[in-house]
Parts: structure tokens; sequence; C-alpha cells
């Protein structure tokens, strides 16, 4: 008789974005002459740049001629999206990434889950807590997070707190990992590492044997000069680290749907290179990324996408400022919003993180996601998103201040 | 320190079709004057439907503009597209399948891999041999297949012999399988099952608690009224099977990458459903599929996009019928070929599969897939696929006339 992966069982909560969904729409419901601001899940709202729906409409077009259409793609990516990213994001800023140490996929999502498939079940993984629920539910499934505390953290895992008394940057934990998720631009809180943190993290990683799972989605949001754009500026990190990026947020691409690792050919563990286990896992398990969609990628790295692209992303960091400003002015501690298009909002005292976002919701229709909801180190904040028309922004803030009067 | 999934190191061989390929090219390199037909890997060569080709052109103009852009895609897909699956597939056939059952995915490949996060790493699998090779590979990733034997084959699976004596159908096998992969019309063999067939797989795995994985990726070859088209046209199957559907080969979508799993709501195990274990899988490790694909896919349901994909697949029958007469007119044995695009060739006497498959590229260069690939139970045959131009079918069939000469 077939049975159930058992782990599946052990998931705590629901999909975190999708509970902060059901309550809007339920208040929505409920309320309809109200207009509701939504500032929670972190998806853009810009449209496509025109450089990118230019090459999907001319792609869209090859594949109905026999003499341009193409079939399965290249399981790592077409070359001239393994190019171009190269070129672009790597070797523009002196990094040596080949072509053959990229892989495109459908989404930063797919591969920070699907990379697991790489590693040992009984590896001990290492996040940041507040963290991208994502890292740990995924290990919760492939049984390495343990069982779950009332609190809805896991026994298995190890929580790196980060918060106000460390600059939200997480230590070199007591206990030894042998996974380390690292995300910077942060995903909740906005921070973002300098050389030196991430030195210190490649070192360790080096030290101990462990490997960093480092989650760039939010590179390009990155305003201060001085702060590294990639994991692999730090020397040897190709030695211990994979890093995951994504269009999604660089290029409006949530629903588009393309992303890309990058594994070193020097990842090695016990002789087996992780750049060969990795190709032979996307070669077994997915079938590469539609052909419309790589050129709409390429597109991001012409002259006019890149203008567009970055048009684009000060739209939404001058949002970020806006609302970092108008919380302020009120009296509100907030984080982040910088190099970041997030804004961590420390709750008033009498406030939970669900009392706040409930409160929000019901007083002045603005949605959040709840800090606890990312993690227990969570727990007091709230997450906002720039991810909204100016005029929303605006219109956000006024709400904010109105509940001072 | 980090330590790599040991079962990437039981994988006995490298991707059959990569290997192909690489001979193929191989070959071409050290013989650049001679023309290569290639009849291995089956990849359409058709272009998209002028249909779905204007749906992804004004798909990916709405993405351009802020009133119609949109940006993360529900995880289990849009309404527009699972509505259209739900009447044309199944409500067209007296089927009752609802729109929260139907998951749309980047392909049948990566739901054939992806559906295995759902079950107990001890389930025993039972696979038709010949057998399509990814699901074999990725049980031996995922931990279910034990370890390689000389031939290839793993000790832990169960090979279900599908030969000329059996008509290619599998048996009941003696040891109880937990999860039952079935494959029609088949890949490579082109055989199709009859409804008793299916209704005795259906019964018997309701009878041991079994799951069947119903591969219907080659669904649109049916040419016989006779056959059935889904699982479900078996009473009872929603109890026991997961039916797994491509656009690859529907709709010439290999390049484009789409397809969808049903998960009734009917099955569970030990109380679980199913239906919301996998809908808790996508939505923690996927975040959906492209809004172009899907508008692409949903236009293979509209009337014109009907009409143009059966002239599509006629003309790739037409091609398999041609294939396989010519074959036989030199005295070759062939199968398949009418409710599928594969032909399944039996050597000639003095050749194994791997023998066969060198002296057809060396002497008449023509790559066809070495049966051996595929199992045990492939050895002295070979797949020939129709998907290429009449000129080059027409072309191949005289080359291996020439042959008797």
């Amino acid at each position: 008789m077939f049975g159930i992966n058992g782990n599946f069982l052990k998931l705590a909560n629901n999909y975190l974005f999708a509970t902060v969904n059901n309550k809007a729409n339920e208040y929505a419901k409920a309320n309809p002459d109200k207009k509701i601001i939504r500032l929670g899940i972190g998806d853009v709202t810009l449209p496509l740049p025109s450089a990118v729906v230019d090459a999907m409409v001319k792609a869209s077009l090859e594949m109905g001629k026999a003499e341009t259409f193409r079939g399965y793609p290249p399981y790592q990516g077409y070359d001239f999206l393994l190019e171009a990213i190269v070129e672009n994001d790597y070797k523009a800023r002196g990094i040596d990434i080949s072509v053959d140490e990229v892989f495109v996929s459908d989404g930063a999502k797919s591969d920070c889950s699907n990379i697991l498939d790489l590693f040992s079940p009984d590896n001990r993984i290492a996040v940041q807590d507040p963290v991208y629920p994502v890292y740990v539910d995924t290990n919760v499934i492939d049984g390495r997070a343990g069982r779950a505390r009332p609190d809805g953290s896991y026994n298995k895992v190890i929580y790196m707190p980060c918060d106000e008394s460390n600059g939200f940057m997480p230590e070199i934990p007591d206990r030894q990992p042998d996974i380390i998720y690292l995300n910077f631009p942060n995903n909740p809180t906005g921070a973002t590492a300098d050389y030196n943190t991430l030195k210190k993290w490649v070192d360790y990683a080096l030290k101990v044997g462990a490997i960093i799972l480092y989650d760039g989605a939010y590179e390009a949001f990155i305003t201060e000069e001085d702060k590294p754009r990639s994991i692999y500026e730090i020397p040897d990190a190709k030695y211990c680290a994979i890093e995951i990026r994504s269009f999604s947020k660089t290029a409006g691409f949530t629903g588009v749907r393309c992303g890309y690792s990058v594994v070193p050919k020097e990842l090695k563990s016990s002789g087996a290179s992780l750049n060969e286990l990795w190709y032979r896992r996307q070669s077994t398990k997915f079938n590469g990324v539609s052909y419309v969609v790589q050129r709409a990628a390429e597109a991001v790295y012409s002259p006019e996408g890149k203008r567009q692209i970055r048009e684009n992303i000060n739209y939404y960091l001058e949002n970020a400022k806006i609302i970092k400003q108008g919380l302020e002015e009120i009296g509100l501690k907030a984080y982040g919003g910088v190099n970041s298009p997030y804004i961590w909002v420390k709750t008033p005292d009498k406030f939970g993180s669900w009392e706040f976002f409930d409160y929000l919701l019901r007083k002045i229709q603005i949605v959040g996601t709840p800090g606890e909801g990312f993690g227990p180190s969570g727990k007091g904040f709230l997450r906002l998103t720039a991810f909204n028309s100016r005029e929303n922004i605006l219109e956000a803030v006024e709400r904010f201040k109105s509940l001072k009067k």
C-alpha cells in the first residue's frame, strides 16, 4: 500500500502569503465599500519594460515559423542568455564565472527548493531569523527540519536571530550548520550585508566545510556603492557558495518566471562536483525554460532594457523612501527600504505582529505581512512592500498619519 | 560538513538522450559532409500553430500595459486554462473532473519528478520495461530504486516486461508495488492500452492500495476510437490514479513548456488528501507558469487551435505510417506508429540495440534511440520517431531501403 511523505504532516503553518491573502480577501468581501491597499505580498506592479515585451513578441513570432521554430531548450539555458548573465552580472564586476556554471530556471523559488535534492537528508540547516518561509518549509518537506515547536519554529533548524541589537545581521551560531542560507538584501528586513560581513561567512563556511546558499533575488535594489552585489566578490567563495538570482524583482518578471543559479565548478564534496550533480538533477527532472521567456530575460541586458529596469527599480525605491519617512514622521521605527523594496516596521508597544496586521486592515485597510510569519525573531514587526503605485503609496502614508490624529 | 545526496552516485547511466545526442554530434563533427537525419529524440519539428502564436503575442503585449499586466500567477494555474482543460479533455468525454483537481505546470517531466515528493521513500515502484528513463532515474535520486545491476536495472524496482510475447502490455507483477507507472500510448513501444487492460490495472491498484501514475503525454495521438484517452474513463480510477498530461507533443510545446496533472480529491492515504498535499507542495516549491505560456495553452482549445493541432498530429502520424511501411517492406519488424509517433523496430538478428544504432549512424546517417536505453526488455529494439519533415522521413525510408541493395 502506498504511503505519503510523512514530513508534510510536520508543516506547522499554511504558506504565509496564502494566509495573508485569505485574510485580506475575507475582509474585502465583508467590506466591499472599503478600498484596500495591498502592501503585503512582494509582487511587482509596474508593467514589463517595452524592451522585454518587444523581445517576447519577436520570439513568439519566431516560434510560428518553420525556419526559426525551437523545440526542447538546452537544460542549462540558451547560450545567448547565459552569456548575457555572465557578461553583465559577473564579468562587468570583475567576477570570473563561466557560462557552464550558470543554470537558467523558471524562478528562484524553484531553484531554492530543487537545489536541496543535492544534499544529504542529514545536513543541518541554518537560516536568518526572520526568514523567507520557503527555505524552512522546503526543508520540512525534505526531512531536514525536524518537528515544529509551539511557536512554529523547528527543532533541527538553527535560527540566527537578526534584530535591532545586531543591526539585523546574523551571527555565527553556536551549533555548527552544514547548509547556511544567506539572503541579502534581506527579505523581510531589508538589511544588506557589507563586504566584511560576507567575508566572515565565507571564511567560516570554508573553515567548517559548510555550503552557503546565497539568495540574491533583490540584488538590483542595492544603491549603496560599497555593498557587494554577489557573494563571489569575496575571495574563495566559489569553493563554498551557490548563488541564486531572479528576474522577478529585477525586471518585473513575477508573471514571466525566470531566474538562475550559479554552481561553481570549484564546489566539491568528497570528490563529487556539485556543478555536475546539478546538471544531472536538472536534466533528469526538468526540461528547461520556455524560449520566449529566455528571450525576455536576455532583453533585460540590452541597453534599452537596462535603462528601463533601472527606472522601474528607482520608482519602487522612491516608494520605499516615502513609506519609511511617513512612518518615521508618526513616530514608528522603520528599517530597510534603502537597498530593498521592503520596510521592516516595529509594531507599537501594545501590538503583536498579527494584532498590528489586523488593526491596520480594519482601521486603515492596509495589508502588511506579520513579521512573526517569517520566524520567531519577526515577532513585533510588520513587513511593508514598496511594490505599488505612487498614488497608493502616498495614500497609504496619509492613512498611517490619520492614525495619529 | 555538508554532504551530498548519495543516491546520485547510484545513477548507472548518463541520461539516455544526452548520450544519443553526443554520439550523433561526434559523428557529425567527424563527417561534416554527411547529412544526418535525426529520428532519435522525440522533439517536435513543426512550428507552433498560428492560433497559439497569436495568443502569445497578445499576452506579451498585455504584460506591457499597466491595466493588463499580471504578476505572480495562481499556483494551480489561471482559471481560463483550468476551465479549458476540464471542459475539453474531460467533460467532453463524460469524465467528471473539477477545476481544483487540475494543476498546470512547466511540463510533464517536471510533474513526473516532483509528484514523488508526496510519497514515502520506502514505497516500491513498478515500471513498464522498456520505460521512459525519467521514471526510474528520478526514483534513483529520491532513494526508491536501490542499487544498479550490471545491466543498468535497479534491484528495488519492479520491471514489468513488455515485449512481443504479451503485445507490449505489462502483466500484474509477482512482487506487490506501491506506485505503478503506466504510460499509454507508450514511449517507447507505441503500444496503447484498451479499456479492459486499464480496468485490470485500476482494479488491481484499488485491491492492493497502490497508486497509479498515469502518463498520458501522447494521448492526442490516439486514432483508434475504442482506446481510452484518460485513465478516468475507468470507474473508480479517481480513487487510485494521478494523470499527467503535456502540451509538448499535443501542440508542439516542447520549447514553450506547459503540462498539467490531475490529482483527484478522492485520492487519500491514511486520511491525508493528495490533492491538498500537491497544492501544498506546489505552493511551497513552485511559483506557477508564465502568463504568456498559459495563454498559449488556452489557445490550443480554441476552434482554430484544435483544427491546427489536429493537422500537425495527422502529419506526424502519416510520417509514422510511412516509416513503418518502409521498414516492413525491407523485412524489418516494426511496432507502434498507429496511436503514437514512435516506431519500435526489432533489430536484425546479428545486432544489439547499440550496435544497430551505431550501424545506422555510420551506414545511412540515421539516428535512432537504442531500445536498451529504455530498460532490459528494450534489448534488441530501436526507437524511431515520426517527428521530422516529410522530406526527411521519405529520405530516411529510401536510406533504409538502400541497406537491402
